[in-house]
């Protein structure tokens, strides 16, 4: 099959064998050059952000979203300070792990290389283009993006300056490619490349990564959604339970590791509902089971549960809230609501951590801490490419190892043993 | 989409929930009770075998096939006493690793957990079914079977053993289900079971490795197939190097790790190949490159070089040979034509091992030493799921850990830092 993204498949193919090899001082050359270009070409970037910003107002996007798409000098200058941080993290490409001598002689051990070619499909924030970029060739790997229409013409800028940085650096132009033209059509194209391409990460909501996992041959990283629990057990410190339920809410609802459903064992619940429903009564919607509906009385909006409330990730300032008989009883709730992101149990029963943590089925499970906790940069990880919620590959924040691959690397003795 | 197999899915899924906090001293027991099942029912697994062998023979399937489907009472003591191997083995469930405390004081680990639910598709051989299995139940996933028709009688006895010893040792029937109805839509249902199966393992050839990528939405592991080279470098020392392509060539052509293009230095080539053929010359048939073909000339059976043949996965006695001007020329040959299983470099230059090393694609690369080494077994990885060439979640031989997942686990301190 020869499609239009045949030939930036092969390209990437080539500029991924050759970035392989490149030393590290090469590709932080590379980065360091993005990160001057951008802030010299403020200008023309700022100036192409302008259009999409216009072009965005006429189409009628909201203010919220409006303000995903604005570049200023500020942020400009932001992002190319996050490609200065990329430049200060180790370099896991060479790395070595896992490494034994074998009966006969033979060193063994796994040694880190890119995943070759990666293509990474997005929505609205320019900073991601930058950002997917940095994290790429940082690793070692070509990339081929596709970012949402509302920011084509900064797009275009950012990459015209990547390409220029690349060039001065003598890597390959073809390091960083990007899909232009608006057909629908070539996002299909793109995931079926499985000849060329190695990893597809889909940075958007839900819809685009089922749509993704439905039609790609090439592996895809599920996640960045799901829904967040705590539970909040007999033995719990309450006023640290209601400290970290309030962060998990109300820090940055809209992220995806912001709490969903709070779950509450039914011998405190009494006391603890309305010690919480006091700290937010004002600020969170609740959407509570039968049985706490009279403990949240007091909040300004509340109302009963309805079907596929508990199956709803709200991403905005509402809370349900259910009463629970027992650690088991929560784990069956959190089981049959799908639990696969970021959940806590707050308690000081080491049986029922154990329990919990071993139970659930989230890529990322606290004890006594909040949900907000999955992200990247609070795992010291440097950087973060994505949230996985699957299980193959790597799970919960990626940061630049789980852009690379390892092949096995073995040295003499010479035949193997029959 | 309510399918078929969705009740098995949703069975398994229940079953990996139990299986997923089962001590293994009862997933030890399970494993010793199916070993000994295995030998307490011989005589009924030997008498659906035997039906199996019938068909096959009607059915007109060579001698090669039909030793692959048989099973004799050695040969199932055999896979019992592998079944036992891997009780032996450790459980990689439950172990930490990348533990951490983060600046603010909080306790963070990855835990390694079961994958979950893992579907396998397989030809022939029957003791696949118990192999399998046993290394899913070991890792407390649970698994749904999917063998050839020829082995179908076989495998239902196999499976009905495996469901009492599970029984016996109270773990659910269902952490080991197979498909019987021989529909190939099917199989066109388990690779869309997204919901509930979370790993598919292809076992058979390139066609099958095919067909589950383009349908799949669940990730598949690809590989066991690629084609293997050697390098024989100007600084090898050439009577080791005889050995190793003739042990990669001769000692199983059949294997997916066994040589298929010889690639070999100018300078050394009039010396090495005539003394390579002395050895080979009537076990090997030769496809030589242009320059090479005079040097072959004392193999019984000897031709030139067509379109595809460096792109030939042999499975058998044949051997193609090039004559390459350096390491650069050997890399890129191997680039053009595809290496992605296990390739060799034979030398003694430093730079040209390093170089070797980290320019091909390979998932397992030597420096003096025999392709064949690529098997769980050689790797001290006690049991071999399947060889991935892909590059995501694990390449080369995939053990036990590599049947596993894991999560993020963080014990306090209880709110993140802003």
């Amino acid at each position: 099959m020869t499609t239009e993204l045949t030939s930036m498949g092969i390209a990437a193919k080539d500029a991924a064998f050759e970035l392989a090899t490149a030393t590290t001082a090469t590709k932080n050359l590379a980065l360091t050059l993005i990160a001057d270009e951008l802030e010299a070409n403020a200008e023309s970037i700022l100036a192409a952000n302008a259009k999409d910003i216009e072009a965005g107002r006429s189409a009628g996007l909201t203010d919220a979203l409006l303000d995903r798409l604005l570049l200023n000098p500020q942020r400009l200058h932001g992002i190319a300070n996050d490609v200065r941080n990329v430049i200060s993290l180790p370099d896991p490409v060479g790395s070595e792990f896992d490494s034994k001598v074998l009966e006969n002689g033979m060193a063994l051990c796994k040694r880190r290389v890119p995943l070759g070619v990666v293509g990474v499909i997005y929505e609205a924030r320019p900073n991601v283009t930058i950002d997917i970029a940095a994290l790429c060739l940082k690793t070692g790997n070509a990339s081929i993006l596709r970012g949402g229409k509302e920011t084509f013409h900064s797009n275009m800028e950012l990459v015209k300056v990547i390409q220029v940085a690349l060039s001065k650096a003598k890597l390959p132009a073809a390091s960083v490619q990007y899909i232009e033209k608006p057909d629908r059509e070539l996002v299909s194209q793109l995931l079926k490349l499985d000849d060329y391409v190695d990893m597809i990460i889909p940075r958007g909501g839900a819809g685009l990564h089922k749509m993704c996992k439905e039609n790609s041959t090439i592996p895809v990283i599920i996640g960045g959604f799901g829904i967040s629990h705590v539970f909040v057990d007999e033995s719990a410190d309450l006023a640290r339970s209601v400290d970290v339920v309030v962060n998990s809410k109300v820090q940055r609802p809209s992220a995806c590791n912001a709490l969903d459903t709070l779950l509450v064992h039914k011998n405190i619940a009494e006391s603890f509902i309305p010690q919480l429903i006091e700290k937010i009564k004002n600020d969170v919607a609740i959407v509570a089971c039968p049985e706490s509906l009279a403990l949240t009385a007091k909040a300004s909006d509340v109302r009963a549960v309805a079907e596929g409330d508990f199956d709803t990730e709200w991403l905005s300032f509402t809370l349900g809230i259910r009463i629970v008989d027992s650690v088991e009883h929560a784990i069956e709730h959190m089981r049959v609501h799908n639990a696969s992101h970021s959940d806590a149990i707050m308690t000081n029963n080491l049986h029922n951590a154990e329990r919990f943590i071993n139970s659930v089925g989230s890529a990322a499970v606290y004890v006594n801490a909040s949900t907000r906790f999955t992200d990247g940069a609070q795992f010291g990880l440097g950087a973060e490419v994505a949230v996985s919620t699957q299980k193959l590959h790597a799970r919960g924040p990626m940061g630049l190892e789980e852009l690379t691959s390892y092949k096995w690397v073995g040295k003499a003795d010479y035949l193997p043993r029959p």
